[in-house]
């Protein structure tokens, strides 16, 4: 059976359980405590030499790292993932524009507030976070004025890799209130078949 | 023919380049002037609503951005990535390696010191990006302990991302000395079929 090693409050593990999931893809849970510094023994460096999780580890022993690249390694040739050329490298795109301008700020400002529970600590880095912070979730917002999904009007691994962080913003202090569009997008997505919440 | 809206010493944009390049794909610079916001005008953010490049236009007119993504586009049923399903994650495993762990440390420090040559007034955030930069070189040099090139022993698109920052890692203050292997490795880069350097 397919492994998961994760921490069950990180948004980029329940990715993985959200499809594996929505897949009917049967796996183990293994917990990793990140604020013991799990992901970082050397043990677990033979899994990921970067020391973060989740790691999939496949039936045959194989480990992989990388949320978005787990995402896409379940999903090819599924309805989660499109045959059409451009609209893979578009989901790409979205799956980019989730590590580098969106979970930074949004993921990381929820960890420091919500998980570790520093908000005073972390003032000053919580305060730079912000602005980027809302320039994404702005854009998201225009992209979504005119369609469903974030990818050729189907829900796909991008609706996925985004729905992780956003729908939980509020824990890192960010308020989705003006967002109208990703809040109409966030319930679509609560309300697909095998839906399961970030505590499951 | 394929236009790439993109930034001459931009390393995202450079790898555009030279994948391009390598795959005999023929296309037109058009350069935007980041310094002067040109990627934040309302003209380009219909491009890219995230107003980044590069940005590449397919002959159809479609517009594709995140240099990553791009990579994926144009390399896709090509030799620069591979057929096996495994490897093909583990491909997207280095590419988002580099834009979460890699690009926001060693591209952003050689952006304020060498590019905007303001070392003094971003002293601070300089050494906090240190530490970090240096465990993704730290990682990138363990994992060639053992191969040529990123991903299968051969070369991909995994390399070209990794390469375009790391070569010039040296531009910001990031001394490679102490990686014997990723020296072997880039040396590896620069003697592959039709290599370009970042200048043209």
């Amino acid at each position: 059976m397919l492994k998961l090693y994760q921490s069950q409050p990180s948004g980029n593990c329940y990715k993985i359980r959200l499809l594996l999931t929505q897949l009917d893809i049967p796996f183990e849970k293994i917990e990793i405590d990140i604020f013991k510094k799990e992901s970082r023994t050397s043990e677990f460096l033979k899994k990921n030499l970067n020391g973060r999780v989740p790691v999939v580890e496949t039936e045959s022993g194989r480990f992989l790292p990388e949320s978005n690249a787990i995402l896409f390694y379940l999903s090819e040739g599924t309805p989660f993932f499109p045959d059409d050329r451009f609209e893979r490298a578009q989901v790409m795109q979205w799956l980019f524009f989730e590590q580098y301008s969106h979970e930074p700020y949004i993921a990381t400002s929820r960890y420091w507030i919500s998980l570790l529970k520093k908000p005073e600590e972390y003032r000053q880095q919580l305060e730079q976070k912000r602005e980027p912070g809302y320039a994404a979730l702005r854009v998201m917002d225009e992209h979504l004025s005119d369609r469903e999904f974030f990818v050729g009007d189907r829900y796909t691994i991008a609706d996925i890799a985004l729905f992780a962080y956003t729908h939980v913003a509020d824990e890192g202090n960010f308020d989705l209130l003006g967002f109208s569009k990703i809040l109409a997008w966030i319930e679509r997505i609560k309300a697909r078949p095998k839906y399961i919440s970030i505590q499951e």
